[in-house]
């Protein structure tokens, strides 16, 4: 099952997503029943439910996709999970490559979520190194603390898609790497949750990235220094995860910053991320207004 | 005006905090109504509440205090601001001290906050360097996006006290320092919230940290390398700061950490953080249970 969030009537509201198109949720549980993505992490739609949806289930036109997951919670975010970018990175900065023996946690403000297809805001008075990293998200579905490896899939609501957007130059000035991932907007996310159900394996997804087409990121789940569940049972050891709660896997190899001529994003950009199964998250970058 | 979030038959609401006493504002507002401490940043106490609730405070024997804001938002904190602390970290490091020339931000999960007098949680299994941090707290009071230095305090709701525990070994293991600073009980914060209007300048406050009653902290928040204006001007150039977010301004020197023979919280022990002016905030320090 596809379940995104959009925008009907400034509301948003959970829908079902079909190859015939999408159906609010709203319109079946009315306008004041709990209808957001999280409320249906704790009430999940009913067999009946999704028959109903499907067969309502039509092209709205311009759709606004909102970032699937409303209201947020927390974005925890993995860092240097892929061989090959630790290696681009320690490259970019000139030191040797170091594989973490742990999985390096940080997060991304809430306030950066944005959807499929809105703006990326590019702010030349913050940046002139905006990057893309392309990254499996993981929805968790139930309270889920010191979980252990075998069992922390079966806490997984579902996964999408985030594009771990970064300033590099923030990044690197201010060590820690919150603020420089936590512009308003440098989390697109979507388009939709793909319940865990129809992902077998995480571990065995194609995750790509293009800038106006032309391919930057191509990478293979497997080739994770840290696997999903394990991720999850790490985080899970002192934090306790909530329903609705982000994980941001980390990104394969071919980030701007990697390149020997970086190129970074710049106003008219299209960026997408694809994961075969799970979807496309497409986003143009915008300038900031001021 | 003090505001505490207290716990009333289980559930969470907004206090007003007298010298006599608490008076939960949901005796005033009704059960139903919007009574949490974000509820009246949005819509501020009238001044015939407060007399009527000043008039009702009195002791309520055992009050459990929560974290004063509730449901959280962000926490955002700020890492080496006080230049005695700088140094403390890079002798503890072993490395030189390197004065920061921007604010080095990074989060604690708001899953980590818990309130006056609620046990901070010690587990061996993950720490045996679990160290405290007294930090002046900011509390945001309306939407907050590229203010100015000179307009930044007129965007805060109030001031509250924080305390930063911190496991040292998971925040040096992991190189970014969110997991060792986000775990459950990890966020003390409170007892209260002293409205902006009771506090004239921020930079004028002493803060002091004790264990077990034996002072380990003292420093005045004048010695701050960034002021709470260049913070949250800094935070919101990029960041739509939303009000209910917390602001943690960096602790003074005067940490486990820094010392010769490093003293380390440990089962048992009552730590507490204090700033003149605004109140005192203990803990005890108590096992987990597996």
């Amino acid at each position: 099952m596809r379940l995104a969030t959009i925008s009907q009537d400034g509301q948003p509201t959970a829908a079902l997503v079909t190859d015939h198109g999408v159906a609010p949720v709203s319109a079946l549980r009315g306008r004041d029943a709990a209808h957001t993505v999280r409320d249906i992490i704790r009430h999940p739609l009913q067999d009946a439910e999704v028959r109903l949806l499907s067969a309502q289930a039509r092209e709205l036109g311009d759709i606004e996709w909102l970032p699937p997951v409303i209201p947020p919670k927390n974005i925890f975010c993995v860092g240097k999970n892929y061989l090959e970018h630790v290696r681009e990175g320690a490259k970019a900065e000139g030191v040797p490559a170091k594989v973490p023996e742990h999985p390096i946690w940080f997060t991304k403000a809430h306030t950066a979520l944005t959807g499929h297809r809105q703006p990326i805001l590019l702010d030349h008075d913050l940046t002139d190194h905006l990057d893309y990293e392309a990254e499996l998200a993981v929805v968790i579905g139930r309270p889920t603390f010191r979980v252990s490896v075998e069992d922390a899939l079966s806490h997984v609501f579902g996964y999408t898609l985030l594009n771990d957007i970064t300033a590099r130059n923030i990044q690197q000035q201010r060590n820690q790497w919150f603020l420089g991932k936590s512009a308003n907007t440098y989390a697109p996310c979507g388009p939709w949750i793909v319940t865990a159900d129809e992902v077998p394996d995480p571990q065995k997804l194609r995750i790509t990235s293009a800038v106006n087409g032309e391919e930057r990121q191509n990478g293979v789940t497997r080739d994770m220094l840290f696997s999903v569940a394990e991720l999850i049972s790490d985080l899970s050891r002192s934090i306790t995860l909530e329903p609705g709660d982000i994980i941001a896997t980390g990104t394969p190899q071919g980030v701007a910053w990697g390149m020997d001529a970086p190129r970074y994003l710049e106003v008219g950009d299209n960026v997408s991320v694809d994961i075969v199964g799970l979807g496309q998250l497409q986003n143009p970058v915008v300038a900031a207004t001021r």
